[in-house]
């Protein structure tokens, strides 16, 4: 689908917010690609990110998902606007392993107050993709609470 | 409900593993209540886990939430088994603030391969406690792939 | 949890409402129980609402739970609002077999846009009662757009 | 993505399963393909399936996306097996209304035992075509427990 952004200064509002937000430095995650309706973060792998078997930790991987749906969302939005995550759900379809992690959230309805977002979280190992976790979620936009990117 | 776990050394079991996952040391999560069906998580609240708004990012919650529910369903499974999380859902209540949060994970139904859970994240401020999200999930019990934990 | 409703007539308000339900009178389906917070839906067990394997489809099951769930955050909602669901999440348990389903919808957070819910489906069968299913559902409050109910 | 289907007899397995399935024939439901990772289900509108506001109750959309969702997870699995939903998450995205609905169900992640997907509904009103819901689920392949279907 292609969607059209109301505020053309959106990529600048995404990427300030991203900036902010310290837990995605906290994991090592990076802005990798902000367009109309999409976003997508790299995760390198590292041993700090792992659960007990030394994959990577669904938490990890649910927290680059959800910022590139909120991020995909907010790229809709107008300016001025905050995006809150309402709800998500995720399903682990393999073993988060490999070099790194790519998260890209995807815009499937977008409405005045209510966008609805998908993200797919795929591996790199040794040159092989690998789709191995997937989220639907629904964010809010608000306006006028004091709060905003 | 009162559950019955069926291996009698599963506090130990639980409290090996999640000292292996090295994800959760990273957060600054701590291990707080171990009982049969029955897992709680502390998180101490730091800016490293912050998100734009500085509240406690979405993805930080998951992770302890994912872990309290994961290990919640472990302490009913046989030594030996590992425990995967298949899919979880997440609702976003309030927003995540204040010093520390406690991610309580229950079993609210248990299988001899699948198990559904729920975990409640509350927020502790200033002596005052708020339910900030709720997670249903579902975890799969692994035994001889090779895995275990 | 203690809910305190806005409107007194809210109880007149989820019985209007459900009356006009018509997929509700096709299941056979019928109100129970409405407290501030609170709905109950009870669906008795017909050959017309079962799947393959001769349980009650999932389907069905899943639109009591929404409707109990829709009408318990509808019983807190102001006058002339009308309650949309935004989504759903449904856990199936057990086999949904017995003589009659018991749909339990409540409030878990109430907010002035969203309100997020859960609702037990237990099966009645030879005087025991087994939890079947489980859902977690946000809902959403809408005024002023020509709707009501 | 294409998928290889074990049981060369897969979609007569569908059918005949789908025949059983006596809620399907309540909401006048009616298959409408069947591939390899692909079973589409169609849902002629109806004031039997209506809401309070005239449009398709969720229920009903839940139904046949649970059971496009399933049935494609089916043409998967092996002879003499059946299909359980473990889970499923549904967002609902317009107002349901117009002649017929169509639910697509798809194959996301194919395994030995579980099996997720997605499934969209699709409103068909006047000439054109409108998304209106959308689910993800977990569908687990279940042998030797005495069903089939």
């Amino acid at each position: 689908m292609a969607w059209q952004a109301r505020d053309p200064a959106y990529a600048e509002r995404v990427r300030d917010s991203f900036s902010k937000q310290v837990f995605m430095a906290t994991l090592g995650a990076r802005l990798r690609h902000v367009a109309a309706g999409e976003v997508d973060i790299e995760l390198p792998v590292r041993a700090s990110l792992t659960q007990q078997h030394g994959f990577v930790h669904a938490g990890a991987l649910a927290a680059v998902l959800d910022s590139s749906a909120g991020y995909a969302a907010f790229t809709l939005m107008p300016a001025g606007a905050a995006v809150l995550s309402i709800e998500f759900k995720l399903n682990l379809l393999e073993p988060a392993r490999g070099e790194r992690m790519l998260a890209r959230g995807r815009v499937v309805r977008a409405g005045r107050t209510i966008t609805v977002c998908r993200a797919d979280a795929v591996a790199f190992a040794e040159g092989r993709e690998t789709l191995v976790a997937t989220l639907q979620g629904t964010m809010m936009c608000v306006e006028g609470r004091g709060i905003s990117g």
